[in-house]
This record gives structure tokens, sequence and C-alpha cells, in this order.
């Protein structure tokens, strides 16, 4: 199963009384299938599942699978922190058809997830998923990172087939490609890395900022694989402002916030994550003309 | 509600098929119901509450409400990461008659949770909870730690009756009480630090190792009380190197262990944590019959 | 030698035209040997010795050893990045009749310095000084921190009598004491803790805070020794916040624009410090005013 | 000033007695003299520069002047932790010919170098130099990160040519290049982030690791510059390799035992930094004949 180039991470719509809208996420994805995105990440941090129940998981895995162009590779966030409930959810994500599941590391007892712990819950997980796995490392998030040793050594597993790298750092993406099964794929959790990770051999990005910029993201794609550095450069440029201010700053809110700006339906997060206050919806705004041109020219 | 005093941090025992032992969990209850324990908490972090389904946990508050002394005051762990599921949580709590609700911060987005988003958290549940509510702040879990002024903003709010403070620092605690209302509670989460802190004005504590260890854990609260430094110094050094080897070093598994070798029902954790190994098994071993002279006397 | 007490971390007064003032550290020196100050440190990190040349170094070491009372023990700060000149520094010290010097350890090559290289180092610098070395742990400034493990191997060697602590942490102090060798000798660096440290076995303290409040320090420290918990945790609190805003946050411009208020000569630090604003110098003057009825009645 | 290419951080060579040789650091500049290196760096983090005295520094800029190729850019280290000294020593260097000064933070009193203080320090060192001054931010020894909005801030003064950032992170180059003046120049000081940094408009790299193997860092950068992406990628995951194992694990002593290998005279370094023990050095030879081929063919 070959996962390059770009998956957005995607959102979860909510309604005005507080629910899931599977609606929005329906009109999203229709709109999403017209792009050269390469699949959909579903139920990823950006999606909020971390603030989900288990009915509202299951209407959004199936919704998402139905509404997905049936070219687009389907990829469902798994992870949970007891062992038996990621099982559980991974088994769950095959039945709807999904076709990899993305797991990130348990992470509340970190002082305990010392590397074995790890591989020993990813092995586990690998054994008992119909569908192959890839590992999710998000240290801003999780407090936990899966270092470049314990990725190779979970590289040979036949059933896990690469990494999400969400940590920002080039140097840990070479290093794993470096360590890892040379068909290990490595994919960058941030937009900001992604020209110079490609360069160095990663396969392609699970992206917030593509729910929001999928053109964008997508271009940047293209010329880094079509051998075209200046271009690339300076749309990596453009994107390293884009994902400071939209995603690490003002969060998923802020990537609904330019999804609603752009014609998708993003709408506000759930509780305790609070709405972007008028001044930050300004700044994104801001943003959003300065980066029209060049949207336009990607 | 006074929490002076040391309330345990309950574990969860475990079955022979991996399912919560509610009749181990009865007979854990009987023992420390004979000891001066001010109370107990249910579903902590030293509980595995992150590991278990919504059924397992109603059955572990209905049994522990059940199973407790009737002057035992009983505090549930009620924190989730949604806001909306706190809230439902607690009123779950409420409605079993626990007589407060130990609230762990949200920690997923931890770099979105600046202090007024935590402070809005933490001011919507107490504004929706019919018991008052203990503020919990475990950074070595979460990698989120409440702030002196944050504590002291919500030690304003009429049902927010404390904080458990897990970071360890003396310091710290010693913040929390200069800057909260007068009456606000401060409780450690460590026994390394809580003969210092008690000095210093904290209550008491909620201590994992009171699970494995209460008479001893007890024992230290008096001494800081009765006004007995040396003893209090010499039985704090104790529980410093128990406390290490116990609670940092060996977890969850390592309480859970002492438990087994003191009459408890311990057991072993759930996945991905894993078993102790035999070397520390034995390190284990060996400290209990080093502690246990200091053990009788107390 | 016993360091039981207060020492204030001297700070270097300067001139107009920005040289070492010597009169003025004379100046503070007469006023401080009223006090019952324990001793004085000499160039340690308030006195900004990483700022001054060696010709600076040599005059201020001289002018204090004859400017200070005859009963005051007199501790020089001689930690150098380099093994060799550590111990050239120390020498002179000695040279010029200090008792002891106190030694932070080499940080510039902090992920080279493992703990077998900080026991070589200070064993190295403890074999060639003729006076007994005080370990110095100060990891907010040097990103290097002693743990309790080297502390107390290195409290196995006869010329090693202590260790200043600045890591702020209570329970750190509690496992060096439980670690190392019964004589071994603790104090700690920071006001905040000094109370509880002392509860739990500290030896004193060597305090920033103490040059611009030496009357206050002291009191504390005698009312941690002669059994008044009261009075101890009242003023342990007011200095708790007063080391924050004097100390933490207002540096050692904080500490001599204290001192400028209450007769000491204080004056400015050597750039890249700068000197304080006017905003942070009226809240120093307010914090005063609030302290003073304490102050007095210490 | 054009400062694109690869420049080694020189190591300081030491006589069997301890003493600084001259006639070794004059053989080894006579061999890097004979390659495409763009210049040299002088009493940099890797030249021991903290670990010497202010007579051995002056011999030291006065030879490698003397010894250096006619057309190879010189760079000295001048950083000290006090502005005026940082002054001193650039003008010093200046008068000895160098062409530029790298100024690293200061960063002994970190929490009080607040982004304004480290920019008046290098407005205030740049206004007094002869010479243009770069930037140096090397966080892993000093602690303190010169950030992306204090480097755009600097980057305005006309006497100040560019940075050099040990960061690692070419997320942070990014950010650079993108707010600083375009003219601005960014050098990287790890091998590990080199092509990718040079990717998204990195000028080139002083390396430490450019002291034992020159040709092939000066090969990646020729990749780099001519479009060979290919070649690039496979060389600099060696690089990552090399740079780990020499740089990051073994350290200076591993940079000086490799070019011992391989013809220069590296020797041991200075106390408190040990030498390699037997193991590390058997690990740096197999590391050097796995990459021998490559170096032939660099």
């Amino acid at each position: 199963m070959d996962l390059s180039g770009v998956f957005p991470a995607l959102t979860t719509p909510f309604a005005a009384d507080g629910s899931v809208s599977l609606a929005d996420l329906k009109h999203n994805l229709h709109r999403y299938n017209g792009t050269d995105l390469a699949g959909y990440v579903v139920l990823g941090s950006t999606g909020e599942s971390v603030l989900l129940s288990r009915e509202e998981t299951d209407g959004i895995l199936a919704t998402a699978k139905e509404a997905a162009g049936p070219e687009k590779k389907l990829i469902a966030g798994t992870g949970a922190e007891s062992t038996a409930e990621t099982i559980e959810r991974t088994k769950r994500a095959a039945e709807l058809g999904y076709h990899a599941a993305l797991v990130k590391t348990p992470h509340y007892y970190k002082p305990m997830y010392k590397p074995e712990v790890l591989i020993a819950h990813y092995r586990r997980v690998a054994d008992n998923s119909p569908i192959p796995i890839l590992l999710y490392s998000v240290p801003q998030f999780t407090g936990v990172a899966l270092e470049p040793p314990e990725a190779a050594a979970l590289s040979e597993h036949p059933n896990i087939i690469g990494i999400k790298d969400s940590s920002g750092s080039v140097q840990r993406v070479a290093e794993v490609i470096a360590a890892a099964r040379p068909d290990f794929q490595v994919l960058v959790g941030s937009a900001s890395t992604m020209y110079p990770s490609l360069m160095i051999g990663a396969r392609g990005g699970i992206l917030a900022l593509a729910s929001a910029l999928p053109e964008k993201c997508v271009a940047l794609y293209h010329f880094a694989r079509r051998g075209q550095p200046e271009q690339a450069r300076e749309l990596q440029q453009l994107l390293v402002k884009a994902s400071k201010v939209i995603v690490s700053e003002a969060g998923i809110a802020g990537v609904k916030f330019v999804m609603d700006q752009r014609g998708y339906r993003g709408g506000i997060p759930r509780l305790p994550l609070l709405p972007l206050t008028d001044e930050v919806k300004k700044r994104l705004i801001a943003l959003l003309a300065a980066l029209e041109p060049a949207v336009a020219r990607a």
C-alpha cells in the first residue's frame, strides 16, 4: 500500500447544538474529492477524536467512507490508551472498509512508556489488525516520541508500513529513514517541513493545513517530486508562515475558520477548545489575503 | 468539606481473564477501612482510569462506595478531555454518593490549553457539578500544569475547594497557598514531599504509595501534625526512598506488587502497562524488608 | 567545617565608570558584619563572576577577606569551565585565606558532561585543593544538574564537604541527604524553599535574597531551628513572594536595587544584564513597603 | 561578504604536556588548504575556546591566520559572557586580519536573557566591531536560542551579516530566512541537516564534522548546489549517521580521533572533557571503514 502524497487530517464539523454534523462532513469530502489529495485521514488529532464519543466516531467513520472518492486512500485514527481498545477500534475501522490505521502512541503513563513498552504495544496491535498499521508519533500533543530505533525495530513487522512523524524535525525523519526497512514509509505531520523532508526521502504528509489549503499542499508535493526547487522553496516559505499562524497558533479553531473562508464547513471546535477571538480572525483573514495570489497560482 | 489527612489513590484489581475484579477491590477497601486513612480516591491516575471502559468505571464507583467505611470521604476521578464528558462523569459520581470530584486537566491539545482555556473549563465544570471540585494538576502524566495564578483564580469559585498538586514541587505548593483563598485546600500527590509540604501549609496528600503502605503515610501525617520533627524527618526520608523505587520507578505495577506482598490484592496492570520483571520484583522485596521495622514502628 | 546558617551570595558593586567599586563592597560587608549571617559567598553567580576579569576577581577576593568580620566564614566561588583553571582559582582563594571553595559544575559542553565526567572533574579539583570543596548545582543557569547519585558518590571524598543545591527542589534535597555520607552538608540556593528544606535536613542556605534582606533570611533560619513552625511558615510565605519578585523576576538588578533601598550599595549590573525599568522599580518599592512591618518584626 | 559554502569549526590540538600545539594546528590547516572548504572558523565551540586562556587564544588566532590559504575566509569566535569583553575580543580578531566574527549568545544568566537583552547585546557588539558579525545560536551548549523574530530584528543592522544556527531545526532555518532581510545569510551548525537546509535557502554550514571529513561535507554542498538530488540524499543519509556517531555521541574527542585516523592531528581534548574509551574508538573505526568507499567517491 503506497502512501505517497498529501492527506488532509480531516476536521470534525459540529452543528449549532454541538452534535457532530455528518452532512457538513460529506460536504467537505465532496469538495476534497475534486483535488489531487491522495486520500483522507479520519479521526486524527485534528479531527478532535479525543473529544468524541464512541457513537460519534462510528458515524464519522461510516460517513467519510461513503463520501470519499473511490480512488482516495482511507486511513482511520484508532489509537487509544489501552492496547485492547486500540485493537478493537482498528478492527472496527477495517470492517468499515478503511485501508490503514493510524495509531498514535499511548501517552498518559509516560514515565512508564519505555521503548520496550511502546514496541510491545505496537506489535500486539499489528498482530491483531486486519489492516496495515501506520505508527503515529506526535510529541507536541502526547509528550511521547517514537525514537528512530523504535521506529526501525517496528518497521520489521510485516503489518507496520510506515510512520507519521509530527515532531517537525527533519533530522529525525532522516534518521528514521536511515534506520528503517527500505520500504518503510515516512509521512510528515507538518506542512512547515514537508519540502525538505521529501528531499531526504519522506513519502508525503498528513497535514492539518491540507484541510484548509489542500491545493497549496498538493502543489508543494508536486514541485518537490517534479524537481522544481525554486518553486518548491518559494511555496514552502509561504506554507511555513501559513502553518505557523493557522495551525500552530490558532489551532484546530484556526484550521476550521480558514475552511469557512474557503467554502468548506469548518465551524467551531468542541469545549474545552475555545472559538477564535476576533483579533485572531482578523489576522487569519489578512494572512489569507496575502496568500491568495499564491494559492491561485498553485 | 475538610480534606485533611491521607487518601490512597486506589488501584484497580484485574482478574486472571483481564476483567475488573470488583471482589478484590472490596477486599482491599475492607482492609483499608481499618486504618486512619481519611478516605479514598477512586479512578485516579493510579486506578488506571484511562484504560477502563465506561461500564467498568461505573462498576468500580458503585463497589467502592458500598465497601467504604461510613466515615471515609469519597472522591471520584472524573476528568475527561471533553468538558461535557467531564460534567457528565461528575454528575454520575454525585448520583452514586461521592463527596467530591477530582478533575485532572484536559491535556491532549496542550499547545492550545492556555490559562484562560483551563480556567473556562474548570469554571464550567464547577458550575454544573452537584458536588465540590478538587483541581488536579499532574504534569508528569499530562504535560500540563496548573500554575499558581490559575489555581488562585479558580479558588474564588464557591464550588472549587482545593487542588491535588502532583508536581512534586514544594515551592509551587507554597506559591499556591500564598496566592489562593485562605480556605483553599492543597493536597500533594507524592509521598516524597508530604512532610515539607505540610509544614508550609498543605492539608494532606492523595498518594499512590498509600495504597501499598497506608500506615506509614498516615504516621508521617501524624508526626507532622503533632509537632514531632525528628520522627517526621526520619520517616519522610524512608518514604522518599520507598516512593522513588515503588512509585516512580516501578509505577502502578510496583504499587500493585507491594500490595500483593502486604495482604492486599494488587495483581498486574492492564496493557500497554507491562508486569514487573523478576529483577524489579527482587528490588521491591529487598526494599520492603528494609522498611519493615520502620513500618512496624509506624 | 560547619556551614550551618545563612550566607548571602554577595553582589559586585560597580562604579559609575563601570569598574568594580571595592569601596562599595567594603561598605556592604561592614553592614553585613553586624548581622547574624554565618559568613559570605564571594564571586558566586549573584556576584556576576562570569562578567569579571581575572584582575577584578583578585581585587574582590582580597577586599572581601579584609572587610569580613573575623567570625564570618568565607567561601569563594572558583568554578571555571576548565578543570585546570578551577584548580588554579581554588588555590588562589586558599592563599587569600578563604575557608572553602564553591565550585559550580562545568556546563558548556553539556551533552558530554555525563555523570562520570562531572565526578572525575570534582575529584580532581578536590584532590588538588588546599581547602574544602562545596559542590554547586545551579541548573537554571548552567543547564546541568548534579543528581543525587553523583552527589552521594562525591560525598565520599574527604575534601568535599557539601553541596549548594539551587534546583529549588525540596525532594532533591531530601534525596541527596538520604544518599550521601551523614555529615555531608546540603545548603539550598533559594530562599523560597529554605524552611521546608531545613525541616528535612538541610543545614542552611546561600541566598541572593540575603544580600538584600539578610535579617529576614536569618530570622527564618532561627524560627526553623528553634521549633517555631507557625512563625516559620508565615515568614517563609513572605519570602516565597519576595524571592519570586526580587530574585527570579528582577534578577541581579533587582537584588541590587533593593539593596540600594535598604542602605547597601547595590548599583546596576554589568552588560549584557540591563538595569531595571521604572515599572519594575515601582513593583519592588511596593513590595518592600508591604514587607517592612515583617522585616521590622524579624 | 559571501559566506556560501562549508567551513570547518577547527579543533585545537594539544601537545603531550597539555599545552596548545600551534605546530599541529598549522599542519591541519595546510592539509585543509588543499580542499574546497570556503574558509575556517577559529575558536568556535569545537575549538574548546571556553577551556583556553587569553594567551592561548591569541596564539591560535595568529597561527591560523598565518597558515590559512589566501583565498580562505577567516571567521573568529569572539563571543564572551560580558558585552565589553566580546567587543574587545572582536576588535582583537579584526586587528589580526579576521574577516568576520562569530558571536555566540551570552548564556549564563539565561532567565534574564530576554529577547530585548540579547538584541541590545548584539547591537552594541555590532556597533563597535570593525568587522561583520555572524550571530551564533547554539542551544545544545548554551541553553539559549535566538528565535526567528530576534534574528530578523538583528538582520536589519548593517554590520550583522548572518547567523550560524546550530539548533538542528530545518523549520527554524526556514523561519529565519522568511523573517530576515533577504541578504541575511543563514549557515547551519550541523552536518545532519545541511542538505534540506540548503534546499530551503541556507547558504552553507559551519561544521565540526568538516574538521574530520571535509571532502564529504563539501561534496554534499556541491550536490545540492548542482541539482543532484539523488546523490545529495544518499550522501546526506551517510552524514546523518556519521554526524550522530562522531559529533553528537563522541563529541570533540570523537572529531579529534577521526582526524587522527585521516592524517590530521587531532589528539585528545582538555579536561573536564575525557578522552574516548576503547569501545567508542572501535565504533568510530568501524564507522570510518563503512564510510571509506563513499568518502573516496566524494
